[in-house]
């Protein structure tokens, strides 16, 4: 689309970059739908943790700006257009995600304006820095969602990649720095996987 | 899921009410990815929109509060779990869709605490009734979004459905009491569509 003849300069910038966003519905997770009939797409995923985290905030560790979370996480997976969704039980993968992460950034982010370019990017980065309440609680949620599409479609994604109780904990204790009640819960879905058979110990 | 014997009673509505919105990836709208490889579905354009909030809130009649409108457009089609998604130029589907909808936000956001329950559902109504700053400027986004998205494909779902220009005109005019500058993309866009084919006057 040829948005400069549309549009004014700075708007056919963030028109560019809102055309852009579309492609993170292409982007596949490992988890699936709780019908289990498909994967979930990175932008799907960012509306569904969006509205945890409008539910959920009250049982974050500490007070948050609701506000700037629910930003934090629109914007968390836009890299993924680029980058792609690392599975985080991929530890090849997992290698080189910042440096792959950062180069999308500057691309994609970089189509706005350019303070809106740092709002956005900084948000982003704050969100994988988590050493801020909000990126902590945000986190927190991106972390407790897979064990509940796992816990609800039986383990469907954990048992087709081998994923163990252990791995699992390890990965996601974490979240008890965002919510303490929340990990609480999270332990217990471990627990009761195991124990269904959803997910080896 | 038993979430009773998982979690406290009002962390259980919670995680069942984030449950339940996991539906909404598969409701499917009219519109198609830019890409043209298939329908979007409501959950991933309610991510979509609440990006564009974000990056155009500057162009809003009035003054917003953004947190708002991020909360309304997260929210919007939550009923259409229930509704389903109603093409907007079906006029047998518009008929009803008012008492459709009522009822499934009853269902819906009766799964939450009551004042949860409270608070979204007047979000959705205030989006529904357009009658302050934040919804009127919400409902131009969602207005917006689909005339980009038949633009960038050509006018895919335009010309599926027969769709006209005075039709689009007709249903998106309102869109200038959100936002008067978008407005103006909007019909240069559609202007442009008629001159290229991709929508019949």
């Amino acid at each position: 689309m040829n948005l400069e003849s549309l549009a004014a300069p700075r708007l056919a910038q963030q028109l560019a970059f809102i055309l852009e966003l579309d492609k993170l519905k292409s982007v596949w997770r490992r988890s699936y739908l709780i019908n289990g009939t498909r994967h979930e797409n990175s932008a799907e995923h960012s509306w569904h943790l969006a509205l945890m985290a409008l539910v959920l905030a009250e049982r974050a560790n500490e007070p948050v700006n609701l506000s700037r979370v629910l930003k934090m996480l629109l914007v968390h997976d836009i890299v993924e257009i680029d980058a792609g969704d690392t599975f985080c039980y991929d530890m090849v993968g997992v290698g080189d995600q910042a440096a792959r992460e950062t180069l999308a950034a500057e691309r994609i982010y970089g189509l706005l304006p350019d303070e809106q370019e740092t709002e956005l990017r900084e948000l982003w980065q704050e969100f994988e820095a988590r050493n801020t309440p909000e990126a902590r609680f945000a986190a927190a949620l991106d972390r407790l969602m897979p064990i509940l599409h796992n816990f609800s479609t039986e383990g469907k994604s954990w048992r087709e990649h081998g994923v163990t109780a252990a791995q699992v904990v390890a990965r996601n204790g974490n979240m008890d720095e965002g919510s303490h009640e929340l990990w609480v819960v999270a332990e217990a879905l471990i627990a009761e996987a195991v124990a269904r058979g959803y997910l080896s110990p």
